[in-house]
């Protein structure tokens, strides 16, 4: 895969809130599923609750709007759906037919 | 600290050699440690062998030219020496007075 179809990602989240960990857990995962198709993962220390996971320009999680964290395997979808929609994510990756979450 | 102040950490890694690991490891305690002084901090998978640390546009460790990784102590006076140098790491930061390791 060409230096130019690679992808980025920027996980922001509250330090105030110890989402450290957690954040770099989710950043590992997504290196290791992605490993082809991510340039650079970046971790943004914030505050106020923050805890949102962008690729490129969009915003595939806002804590603040979803309500909550997402599951690793529906966020590893989501960032599948922006950098290869046509990837299947094996047993786990089931598409909800509706919004079922 | 005002947003202008702060700074931007690098780490290159290479992920044939599996080094994603250490330094998502390194990435955590580097912003545990200097959580007012880094604004962001970047993964880049890479290749080859490589392991870079930089922070801003100064590359305070290339594995090829120091023959291998920084103890964390280490790693964490070289970028202290650069966000905030009048900063004491405590008991463990003992500045050598020479070259030696």
């Amino acid at each position: 895969m060409s230096e130019e179809s690679r992808h980025r990602v920027d996980i922001h989240y509250c330090t105030g809130c110890r989402w450290l960990l957690r954040s770099a857990w989710m950043a590992q995962e997504l290196l290791t599923t992605f490993e082809d198709e991510i340039n650079e993962l970046t971790l943004h220390p914030g505050s106020g609750g923050i805890f949102e996971v962008w690729v490129d320009d969009a915003r595939i999680w806002s804590r603040k709007e979803m309500g909550g964290f997402p599951e690793i395997t529906r966020l590893k979808q989501l960032v599948r759906d922006q950098v290869s929609p046509e990837r299947s994510l094996g047993h786990s990756d089931r598409k909800p037919s509706g919004n079922v979450p």
